[in-house]
C-alpha cells in the first residue's frame, strides 16, 4: 500500500505513474521589517523584471501560437496588458518609495487588484486569474525563484500545481507528462476538460494538503478513483503503469441482443482528430465550429470553412460527421461580432438564435460552405443546429439551409444533400421533440445543457454542483421523452454532452434508447467495451425502473452506481 | 380624434387622462467657451449645491422610509454615497480649475464614471441609474432649474419623462397622478411593475417623440393599446375618465357551467395588501417574505415575521393566503447573508436551495414564524418552498417544518397544520410533478420562471423577449402535465407568474385545468369578469388544441389573441 493516499476529484478516468515535479508560486515574500531596503535599486530591479516578463510573454505568446492556436495564444496578451497597466505600476512604485522591497510590493499591489476584480462578476472575476499570472511571474523574477519549463519536463513527470490555467496548460507537453493534480479546481475547471481532451491521469480539487507532497517523489495519479497515491507500492505503480484503459475497439459495435449503437467523438479543435480516429470512434457526433471563429478580427471566409470541415470528413472516411453550425453568445469574446454583456449568458442570446439575425451573413456563409464540403468530403456530413427551442427556429434554420442550397446551384456549385438534425438542450425542445422530429433526421441531446436548464443550475456553479447532475430522475424522464418522440417520428437520436461519455451510464442510455453516442476521446474504447456488454432488453428495463424513480440516490441504487 | 397619437407598450391595462408635467433633466449647459468664469466661485457653487443635495436626499431617505418602507429608502443611501465620492468630487474641482462652468464639471465628471459602469455586467451597470440621479439633482441645484415635486403634484397630472427611477416612483401621490409616459423602458423595466402594482395608467418606452409634447397640454395615456393621445376628442377623453376597467367583484366567481376558480393576489410588500383587498382578491396567491429581509443589517425576529404574517391573515380573514418561504439568490443583496456573485444568478443558488443550507438557521426561524401566525391568525395560511427542483428538497424542506413544528411544542406554543405546496418553476419540477403533489396539498406553477427555464431565456434579457412568452406550445406542455400530475394526486393546482394576471389568457388557463390565479391587483376584476365569462368544457377543448399546436402563432391563431 502506498505510503499516503490524498482525495479529490478524478479528471480523466486513468491513471499514470512518475515523479513529482512542482510548478507555480512558492516564494517565501521578506519579511520587511527585518530587512535595509534601498527604494532606487528596488524601482530599477521591478523595472528590470518588468522589462524581463514581457520578453518572456512575448515569446511565448509566439510559441503558442505556432503550437496550439491564436485562441490560446491570446491570453498571454491580457498577460502583456495587466503588465503594463500604469496603475498597478505607479501603485509598486509608490509603495517601494514607501520603503518596501519590490516583491512585497508587487505582492500588495496585484493583490488589492486582485481582489477587486474577485468580487465582481463572471467575466471581470476570470481577470483575477490573468491578473495572478502576472504577479507570480513578476515575483519568480524579484526573487530568483527557479521556473519549470512546462514544456520541456522530464519525461514521466507529475506536475503538481495549486491551479493550472490555460497559459499553463497550453505549454505541457502531453508526451512527457504522465499526469497531473491541483490544490483546485473542479470537474468542470479548464484544467479537467483540458486532461479529458488529451487523455491525460488527472486528479483536481485535492485541497492544501496537496502542498505536503515533495519535488522529486514517486506518485500515481489515479483519475478514475480520484485520488494521488504518494510512495505507492509495486502493485499499484504496475496497475498504473498499464494503463487503467480498456483496449481500443476499432470496429463498430452492438449490445450483445444486436443493437448497433455509434460510438464517436467530440471535436472541439482540429489538434483532436487524430487522437479520436486512433482511439477507435466511429465518426464525429459533434464537430463543435466555434474555433474557426474565435481570436481573429474578421469572420472566417466560406473558403476557409469549406476547408476546415473537408478535414474532418477525410479523416473519417467511412464515417459520419455532424457539424454543429456556431454555438455563440454573450459568454464569449468575438472582436467583429457586437455581442452584448448579459446578465444571464447561459439564457441569452445563443445558438440557433444568433445565427438567425437577419441582419448577419455568418449563417449562410457557414452553410455554404458546409453543403459544398458534404458534396466533395470522403465522410457523410451531417448538419445540426443549436439550442433550438421552437419549431419556427428550426423552420428558419431549414429555410435558410434551402435558400444556401439555391445559391450554390446558382454558382453551378456541386451541393449534396446531408442529413440534418436538431439538439436538444432546451426544455422547450423536450415538449416540442415530435415536431421537431417529424422536420429533421435526427435529433442529439447535449446534456450538458439540457440538466443546466432542466434543474435550472448553472453548469460552472459549482454551489449548485450537486443539482447539476443528469441522473437526477428529472432529466432521465426529459431525455427518454425525447427519444420516444425522435423514434415515433422515425428520427434516430443521439447525445453529445458529458454524460455519453461515462461508461458506468452506457448501460442506462442504451437502455433509454439512444442510438448514438458522442464524448470526448478518452473514453471511447471504455463506452465501446461497455455497450458490447449490454444487453439491450435488460438495459431497457432497468432505465425505465430508473427514471422512474422520485429521486437521484433511488436511480443510483437501481444503477447499481 | 386626438391631434396626435405616440405609440409605445403599455405597462397596465387602464387609461386616464390628465395634463401634462414634464419632469427630469432639461438643462442647457453653458457654453463654456462664450462666458467669463470666476474658478474660485464656481468651486463654491459646486460645494453649496454638494451641501443642499445632500440635505435634499436626506430629508427625501427619511419620508420615503415611512411613506413607503425601508427598502425603497435605501436607494437615497447610494446617492449619498456617489454625492460624496471623492474620487467625483476631486474630478470636479480638477476640471472647474482648469476654467470649466461647475455645470459642465459636473456633466463631465459624472458622465466619465456613468459611462463606465454602463459598459459593466448586469448589477454594476444599474448603478449607473443611480449616478445620473445625482449628477440631475447637482445640475438642476446649479443651474436654479426649477424641480417638480412628484410628491406634490397638482390633481390629474400626467407625468412624462425620459425615465422614471426607483427614487422617482417612490415620490409619486398615486392619487393625485392620472397617469404617466416615458421615452424608455420595457414591460419589465421599474416603472412598468410599479405602474402595475398600484393600477396606475401607464405607457412606457414611447421613444423620442415623447419629448415633443409640451406641458400642459391635455393627453389620455392609454396602458391598453400603449398609446398617448395628445389633444384627445371629447370621445376619447370620456372613454379614458370613465375608466376601461372591469367592475370589481367581490364574491368568488366560477364559469358558466359550474367551476369555481380562486382569483388571488400576488404581495410584494405591505402596502399593497388594502389595494388587493378593495380590488376583490379571494385571498393572496403568492405572498413574497423577502421584503422582510431586504436592506437591513440583521436577519427579522421570528416575532417580527409573526406579526408581518398575521397583518396578512387578518386582511383576509375569509380567505386563504399563501405564503412563499424566503427566495433568495445572487441576484439580490443582502448584507448578513454571505451571497456569492453567480455568473448566471438564475440558475444559481436560489429559493429552497438557500433555504436548506444546514448552516443557517433563517428557514426554520420563518417556518415557526408562519406556524404560529397559522395558528393565530383570521385567514387560512399555507406554506409554498420556491424554486423546488427535486423530491429530495421538498423532503428536506417537509423534515424542517415537522421540526419548526416539534420546536413549538417543546415551547408549549399553539401550533397550526396549515396546507403546504410547492411552486413549479423548474422544468424538473414539471417531470416530478406528480412525486410532488403526492406529498403535499397543492402546486402552483410560477410562470416567470418556469417560462425562463423552459425556453432558456433570461426574463429580463430584451434580446431574447420573444422567447420569454409563456404561449409558446413548450410552456403550454409543460402547464398541462402539471396540471394533470397534480389533479391525479388530488392536490390543487394555482399559478402566480405575470401569465396568470392577463384576462386574455384567463379562458385558456382555466382549459388547462388550473384552480387557482394570483395576480397583481391591478386585473383581478378583469379575470373574474373573463372567469364568469368561460365555459369550462369548451374552454379545455380549446386549450388542447392551443396546446398541441405546433408554433406560437398557431397558439395565438387557436385563442384568437
Amino acid at each position: 500500500m502506498a505510503e499516503r493516499t490524498l482525495h479529490g476529484t478524478g479528471a480523466t478516468p486513468r491513471s499514470g505513474v512518475g515523479s513529482v515535479v512542482w510548478y507555480g508560486r512558492d516564494i517565501s515574500l521578506l519579511d520587511p521589517d527585518g530587512v535595509e531596503v534601498d527604494p532606487e535599486m528596488e524601482g530599477e530591479r521591478f523595472a528590470d523584471a518588468v522589462d524581463t516578463a514581457r520578453t518572456e510573454l512575448e515569446s511565448e505568446r509566439e510559441a503558442t501560437a505556432e503550437r496550439v492556436g491564436e485562441q490560446e495564444a491570446a491570453v498571454f496578451d491580457a498577460h502583456i496588458q495587466f503588465l503594463e497597466d500604469p496603475t498597478i505600476e505607479d501603485a509598486v512604485e509608490t509603495m517601494i518609495g514607501e520603503g518596501l522591497p519590490a516583491p512585497n510590493a508587487v505582492d500588495a499591489a496585484f493583490g488589492e487588484h486582485i481582489e477587486q476584480f474577485e468580487g465582481m462578476d463572471g467575466r471581470m472575476a476570470e481577470r483575477a486569474d490573468d491578473l495572478r499570472d502576472v504577479r507570480d511571474r513578476l515575483l519568480r523574477l524579484l526573487t530568483d525563484g527557479e521556473r519549470v519549463d512546462l514544456g520541456d519536463l522530464p519525461e514521466g513527470s507529475v506536475v503538481l500545481a495549486e491551479r493550472l490555467t490555460p497559459s499553463d496548460t497550453a505549454q505541457l507537453d502531453p508526451e512527457r507528462v504522465a499526469g497531473f493534480a491541483t490544490v483546485t479546481g473542479g470537474r468542470t475547471s479548464h484544467a479537467a476538460i483540458f486532461a479529458r481532451s488529451l487523455a491525460l491521469p488527472a486528479v483536481v480539487g485535492i485541497g492544501e494538503t496537496l502542498e505536503s507532497v515533495e519535488g522529486g517523489t514517486e506518485v500515481v495519479v489515479d483519475g478514475d478513483d480520484g485520488t494521488l497515491l504518494v510512495g505507492p507500492d509495486d502493485d499499484e505503480r504496475e496497475a498504473a503503469a498499464s494503463g487503467s484503459g480498456a483496449a481500443i475497439v476499432d470496429e463498430s459495435v452492438e449490445t450483445t441482443d444486436g443493437k448497433h449503437i455509434e460510438v464517436a467523438a467530440n471535436i472541439g479543435q482540429p489538434a483532436e482528430l487524430d487522437p479520436a480516429a486512433q482511439r477507435g470512434a466511429d465518426g464525429v457526433g459533434l464537430y463543435r465550429t466555434e474555433f474557426l471563429f474565435l481570436d481573429r478580427e474578421t469572420p472566417p471566409s466560406e473558403d476557409e470553412q469549406y476547408e476546415a470541415v473537408r478535414e474532418v470528413l477525410d479523416t473519417f472516411p467511412d464515417g459520419r460527421v455532424v457539424v454543429r453550425t456556431l454555438d455563440i453568445g454573450g459568454d464569449k469574446r468575438i472582436p467583429y461580432l457586437d455581442l452584448p454583456a448579459e446578465e444571464n449568458p447561459f439564457l441569452g442570446e445563443r445558438g440557433i438564435r444568433r445565427s438567425l439575425d437577419p441582419d448577419s451573413d455568418l449563417f449562410a456563409t457557414q452553410l455554404r460552405a458546409l453543403l459544398r464540403a458534404a458534396a466533395d468530403g470522403a465522410g457523410d456530413l451531417a448538419i445540426m443546429f443549436p439550442l433550438v427551442a421552437t419549431v419556427e427556429e428550426l423552420d428558419g434554420a431549414l429555410d435558410a439551409l434551402d435558400a444556401a442550397a439555391a445559391d450554390l446551384e446558382g454558382r453551378e456549385t456541386e451541393v449534396a444533400d446531408p442529413e440534418v438534425g436538431v439538439m436538444i438542450e432546451t426544455p422547450s425542445a423536450v415538449f416540442m421533440a415530435e415536431e421537431l422530429a417529424a422536420r429533421v433526421d435526427f435529433l442529439s441531446i447535449g446534456t450538458n445543457d439540457l440538466t443546466q436548464y432542466v434543474m435550472a443550475a448553472d453548469r460552472e456553479n459549482e454551489r449548485v454542483g450537486d443539482l447539476h447532475d443528469p441522473t437526477h430522475p428529472g432529466v432521465l424522464r426529459a431525455i427518454r421523452q425525447t427519444v420516444k418522440s425522435a423514434h415515433d417520428e422515425d428520427a434516430w437520436v443521439g447525445m453529445c454532452g458529458e454524460m455519453a461519455g461515462d461508461p458506468d451510464l452506457t448501460e442506462l442510455l442504451v437502455g433509454l434508447g439512444l442510438d448514438e453516442l458522442s464524448m470526448s476521446a478518452v473514453t471511447i474504447p471504455e463506452v465501446k467495451t461497455a455497450v458490447s456488454e449490454t444487453e439491450h432488453s435488460a438495459a431497457s428495463e432497468r432505465a425505465d425502473r430508473a427514471r422512474l424513480a422520485a429521486t437521484r440516490s433511488e436511480v443510483h441504487d437501481t444503477l447499481e452506481l
